[in-house]
């Protein structure tokens, strides 16, 4: 299910202008939520994260706009789903400038239905070789640059593994080919610092401004080498669609499981705010 | 004027399949021709250069295919022109792994006419805050990812520049916006190697192989400082439809003009390429 221009349609090929800069030059934003019980979660935290998105690449754009088809789309998944949301610069002119007059376009494709699983998943991961780089906008901001993470994620597939550990160029722990890192050690409640390469989830503040004091845990962003993974009782990821994952394996070795306990409670407050 | 779905059309809104990859994650790649006197200038060369990214890539796609919309629009182009190609992943499923079966996607733009400046252009440098990184394949490959491109230079113009100078995250001079660099220090001609975060570029190995010999120019790929910049006789930028353009300016700090008149031989060299 699609919607563009205004309207929902089944039939992906619209009229989708060819010269359009999200496609020719990667020119834009986009976000995931979740729909279940009748709403978009999080919804005012994604269009926030897409405005902020918007305003840094100086994209023209008001929430209304971007709110709409989300809206339309939640309204047409009476059983949940996935909505994807996208906003590109628009058309321009042959070369690398925007033109004078930006007509952003926007655009959602949605999946259904969405269930969560019963227990968070397992996942064992492999560094990739690609690196973040915390100088470029497209790690701060959820850009349609999404090669690297696409590319990350078939080389960890291709290692027998279920997803990559990024590291920034530094060499410090970033984040996972979709998702934000946390280490749990006793009451601390660790994330990699924004400064490293690593996109402001919106599952991640939830985690760390929601979750971490409603179960006495101590949150804190900070610098996290590879070593800490290893050293941690638990290590687990969120994103908007999984919510919660367990990592349990990194480049083969195996990733404590003491912590899983914690894990699985922080993903049932998450449940629990989604009802 | 555009290429697609093996037509020519002047319509760019056609039946673009919403759920194409290139569209939504950057996944695919793109070249950037220049027609004259009746053909597109090293064709070969930006297939080859093509197809080297789309194995990388594992996208699966033969020359023929590539170099069909490059032949109708060039026998489209009397006057000569630009042509841009690009090649996309084609739809896929929600998420980041690409399809079991993947059906690539093609399609060209052709704006016109093409002709090159009596003489080299002259552009004012300054260094952006974002950095090539070497790690990512889209720093090696042409490929849809090009937001970073786009806000340097736009940083750059910000500056009161004309193009910026980007490095590689260790700080060694990689490339401008969208053109590599190169330093003439006597009979040496020096250009960032490839491991600094460099593109290939097809005016690049055209200077190397060709130009530069035929001029008794010593051509060496080498690290490069800033420093080394500020202190050669001339700098100067090749791309695919600008050719040869001369850097007079970095960070405001005026570059040297002694060497311009190599500068000026090269592009004639490259435009003799072109008869």
């Amino acid at each position: 299910m699609l919607w563009f221009d205004g309207a929902i349609s089944d039939d992906p090929r619209t009229g989708f202008d060819l010269r359009d800069r999200g496609l020719l030059l990667a020119d834009g934003l986009f976000e995931t939520l979740v729909v279940t019980n009748g709403r978009a979660f999080m919804l005012d935290a994604h269009l926030d994260r897409l405005l902020a998105g918007a305003a840094a690449l100086n994209i023209p754009v008001d929430r209304k706009s971007l709110r709409r088809p989300v809206d339309d789309l939640t309204a047409a998944l009476p059983d949940g789903g996935i909505i994807r949301l996208t906003l590109t610069r628009g058309v321009g002119p042959r070369g690398l400038r925007p033109p004078a007059q930006q007509q952003p376009a926007i655009f959602a494709a949605a999946s259904a239905p969405w269930s969560p699983n019963p227990t968070a998943a397992e996942v064992r991961l492999a560094t990739s070789r690609i690196r973040r780089n915390p100088s470029s906008p497209t790690s701060r901001y959820k850009t349609l640059a999404y090669l690297d993470n696409v590319l990350a994620l078939e080389e960890a597939l291709g290692r027998g593994a279920d997803d990559a550990l990024l590291l920034a160029v530094g060499g410090r722990a970033a984040c996972t080919s979709a998702g934000n890192i946390f280490v749990i050690q006793g009451e601390n409640l660790l994330t990699p610092s924004l400064d490293d390469g690593v996109l402001p989830g919106i599952t991640r503040a939830l985690v760390l401004d929601v979750v971490a004091p409603e179960l006495g845990l101590m949150p804190q962003e900070m610098s996290l080498s590879k070593g800490s993974l290893l050293l941690a009782e638990a290590v687990f990821l969120t994103n908007s669609v999984a919510l919660v994952t367990h990592a349990t394996e990194l480049d083969g070795k195996p990733l404590s499981r003491y912590g899983r306990e914690t894990v699985e409670q922080i993903r049932t407050e998450i449940l629990a705010l989604m009802d």
